[in-house]
């Protein structure tokens, strides 16, 4: 990829040039607000090389810059060597951000150029604060995928009815779910473009984007009728009979810009300006009533079936996961096939799809051995691929899409004996780990507010990780969710009784090793007292921690006693789903009680 | 005053009705956003009765509600009782906000009357934003004080100069680092209300607040001239002399509207909106540049002569607590002078008082025995009082304005012998107070990242406490200060190297008792790694916590050796300064070693 930024620069800078644009700011997102996109939308990738998931391109007429944040510094700087792209890393002290360095490189006078259609109403107005006390102009209509010659077109894989059976409630109660919540804002309609909350809400999914089962389009929902914009080659005679039945209309893909601008003038339009295109949101206009999401929360809270299908899902993902470490420790140590970490992510891709109800991967494996782990969002590839064999630690973060429930877990290990170092580093992230899923807290905290318990000791001993410590996961849907997170930040949702978050403090010694402990915790009631209504999490992944890595004597009792228990229970749910001796005996081995 | 509350809201009744309002509301504070107000401003007490600090007052033709916070329920529950004033508890599930209770009250095309004068310009937008979708008008310029025939004067104690020996900087430097930060923001100008920002800027202070040592004025400040609005009685020679040394001229505190109105067109003039009437900032227009206020931080963050004078008023702060409660513990076991909670009041004020530098107590004495220590903030009245003996707690939360620093501490003490469960819950509390005191962590962390610190191991037994476990603290300035803070919520302003900051966790049992463990901490530099630069907190109140009270099985030995290393150093430093025998002696077996 890198030989060919350089020419692809040049061409956008012509474009500049000739539509006087001074910088254009290039995100890697969609119409949608997506996290990851189809191929048609990976517009940064193009012109900069850096296939990351998270990242931002700045260009001027003499320089290229990219932003991106920690879990992707040491894989961005490998990829833009040799591009002229500069790499900004966020979250440093001395790293300004976009805004910051465009007001400081710029002149008054200047013009910057962003993609409406890719630009949430919520990033421009920011864009705009920002700059225009600088006195530099934003265009938002500056496309800078004009020149890409080869682009690959839309998505256009079939959509498909997610069965009542799995999802719980049916697509017209949430319909008036919604519409009922924007009512509450004085709306009687809601546009929609996030695809999770499309896919939620109507109860289809799709195969648009790689790991996330959703369907590209655009949702209307009012009182007088709804309206799904999609491109027609994706319907098939079940999934429009589906919709008809809920009822929901279908109109073209592209013709949501000129079906928004062509609303009565009366129209009251609830949309969340943080996830739909500012070009959407002006072609709005004074319809627009600009307000939080009416779907985010009834989506993260999940269903008595869904919990049922999600404990389901994670017993038979433990069963993968068993069988899959069985064979990377045999490996590793010599026995049989020589192991590489691309041969871990198939490995672990061939026993979940043994699984039934198994869809998808819910994203990509990230299989870092040595210090491979310590590069937070790797996955290997051909080029970057080593021996994975006894010496070092694994890192293996992977999940699945079932039909019932969406898996994400990251388990490090030891290949061979373990050194003082990697025990105490594991062993610090498992306290962090345990601190946060045995926490006990009262209705209405936030995930910021408990974020600390997982940071702690790292913290104590000069240690950190700047990733977040959770974010929510969806069902058959997208393993990153809002709207709630344990992380640093300012985040006001609370944790409510329903919603299921990631718990995954981790650890990362640059050219070392990397950890990352991570188990999906569902918010569960603990108990009411005379101080209120207090709640906790219910840890809903099955599988065991490396038992060779904890040093109990920086352990608490209340610690191994919850690993223990966490432990037991893993044995006891999953020894009746195991296939044979072998495994059964390996894993009363891996869960036996530590004693402190 | 609970009789006199029914005629006065009737005379509000009759002004509201000639001026067309539908609800007026009463906040209690002053043109300068203050917590703690002078006479002249204590509107909302004169028409309700109630004399918490924190509370709201809101009255329309057949209703009248005050909204205070879990301080000041009890409190307020007695004072209100008989007025038909209705307390609505603040934090609470189910209790509506003022503005939400508003929407849900009045009709639309209803009108709601403020005094502008009082109201922030944050505060009053944030009105209008909640009101106006429902209809509600908000008229800026209802004063309900006008109905207040004995209203006290404004304040007229004289001002004086507080010497560079305490204050370290002079007003000079310090105007113009005020100002070096606003040309950041593009203003060339600015406007402060916030007294105590006013006092630390020209190092002078007064007494018009009581406990807040600070003087009723507004200042503008610009690089062509700054002006104090002042009422010149307050002036002295000394004063007039050191202000005009550092370039500021006076006028009249009643001309600043009419200044505000009459400034250049093109005069670019940074204004808090936070802490500036919305009056000002409406006169200002589009002078107005809003922005955070360029002093906080900087007077938040202590220098070094403000650091040893801190630490010397500590000394001579603790030596006064020890012989206090040296006084307190004789006579509540029936030694000497039968003692009362008034009684305790006097003897820390009478030892204080004695004390080198001295000025003021930095608040009133909160001394609560048994239940009632579970009064959050309850100060006993010759109504209230009740005697101090042993078998209960006593909570004792006070402090005093030295010219060299301020303090604030609280200290819960057995007398007699404690039971079980008093152990039980003040263990629970310093446990809490422990972490957070011992914690570590990098540069850039919120105190709403670290309040949970506090919190956990009283969550995890099903208690709580619903105040904030921090707050700034001033140099010989308000004992309330931001902008940081340690609390839920999200509060971005990130603990800085010098910043002083209180560690009050607490836990009240409503009828049985209250605790709560408070010290100063200084934030200072912990350490650096390759991971970042780290922070820690050096504790600097000294005195014993009462070790009757710990229940060491329940604490780990890291928690007993902080509380043995804590008051090793309290032993060490205010042993030299004690008088006698008795005091040493007592001060040895209040610091002695505790076993795990």
């Amino acid at each position: 990829m890198t030989s060919k930024t350089p020419s692809r620069l040049k061409e956008l800078r012509q474009l500049m040039a000739a539509d006087s644009i001074d910088a254009v700011i290039i995100p890697q997102t969609d119409p949608h607000q997506s996290e990851y996109v189809a191929r048609h939308w990976k517009v940064r990738e193009y012109f900069s090389g850096f296939n990351g998931s998270a990242g931002t391109l700045v260009v001027t007429a003499t320089q290229a810059l990219l932003w991106t944040d920690s879990r992707y510094f040491i894989q961005a700087a490998r990829q833009l060597d040799g591009t002229g792209i500069t790499l900004m890393k966020e979250g440093l002290d001395d790293t300004p951000d976009i805004e910051q360095w465009l007001t400081d490189s710029l002149p008054a006078g200047a013009t910057v150029g962003i993609d409406g259609m890719v630009y949430s109403a919520t990033a421009t107005a920011r864009l705009i604060e920002a700059l225009e006390p600088a006195g530099i102009n934003v265009v938002i209509d500056f496309d800078p995928a004009r020149v890409w010659a080869d682009r690959p077109a839309l998505p256009q894989c079939k959509a498909f009815v997610h069965d009542i059976r799995h999802a719980g409630e049916d697509a017209r109660t949430k319909i008036e779910g919604v519409l009922c919540r924007a009512g509450q804002k004085r709306a009687s309609a809601v546009f929609i473009s996030a695809l999770d909350e499309i896919a939620w809400i109507l109860n289809i999914r799709s195969n648009d984007v790689h790991y996330n089962p959703v369907a590209t389009a655009f949702l209307y929902l009012s009182d007088k009728g709804s309206t799904l914009f999609i491109d027609p080659a994706k319907l098939t005679d079940e999934v429009t009979a589906h919709l008809s039945a809920h009822g929901v209309a279908t109109a073209p893909y592209d013709s949501v810009l000129d079906f928004a601008a062509a609303l009565p003038a009366d129209a009251t339009v609830l949309v969340e300006p943080a996830r739909n295109a500012v070009a959407l949101v002006n072609a709005l206009g004074d319809r627009a009533i600009v307000a939080n999401s009416p779907v985010a929360v009834a989506k993260a809270v999940k269903n008595d079936v869904q919990l049922s299908g999600v404990r389901a899902a994670m017993a038979r993902d433990g069963v993968a996961l068993v069988r899959s470490l069985i064979e990377i420790q045999r490996r590793a140590a010599g026995e049989g096939e020589p192991l590489t970490e691309t041969g871990v992510c198939e490995i672990l891709y061939r026993n979940r799809k043994a699984m039934p109800l198994f869809f998808d991967e819910s994203f990509g494996t990230i299989a870092g051995y040595g210090p491979h782990g310590a590069i937070v969002h790797y996955e290997p590839t051909a080029e970057s691929d080593v021996a994975v064999r006894n010496g070092n630690l694994l890192l293996i973060d992977s999940g699945a899409q079932y039909l019932d429930g969406t898996t994400d877990i990251t388990r490090t290990i030891s290949l061979g004996t373990p050194t003082p170092q990697q025990r105490t580093d594991f062993t610090l992230v498992m306290k962090g780990h345990i601190a946060l899923a045995s926490a006990i807290f009262p209705t209405g905290t936030t995930g910021t507010q408990l974020d600390v318990l997982a940071r702690q000791f790292l913290w104590k001993n000069g240690l950190s990780y700047l990733h977040g410590t959770g974010h929510g996961v969806g069902h058959f849907l997208n393993v990153h969710e809002g709207p709630q997170r344990i992380s640093f930040g300012s985040f006001t949702q609370p944790l409510v009784p329903g919603m299921i978050t990631s718990n995954e403090p981790g650890l990362y010694r640059e050219g070392v090793h990397g950890i990352r402990c991570e188990n999906l915790v569902l918010t569960v009631k603990a108990m009411d007292t005379e101080f209120g209504h207090f709640l906790r999490f219910e840890t809903l992944t099955l599988c065991p921690f490396d038992l060779a890595l904890f040093d109990t004597s920086i352990m608490t009792d209340e610690e191994i006693a919850w690993l223990n228990d966490y432990h037991t229970r893993v044995r006891d749910t999953l020894t009746p789903l195991l296939a044979n001796d072998e495994e059964r005996q390996w894993l009363a081995a891996a869960t036996a009680p530590l004693n402190g």
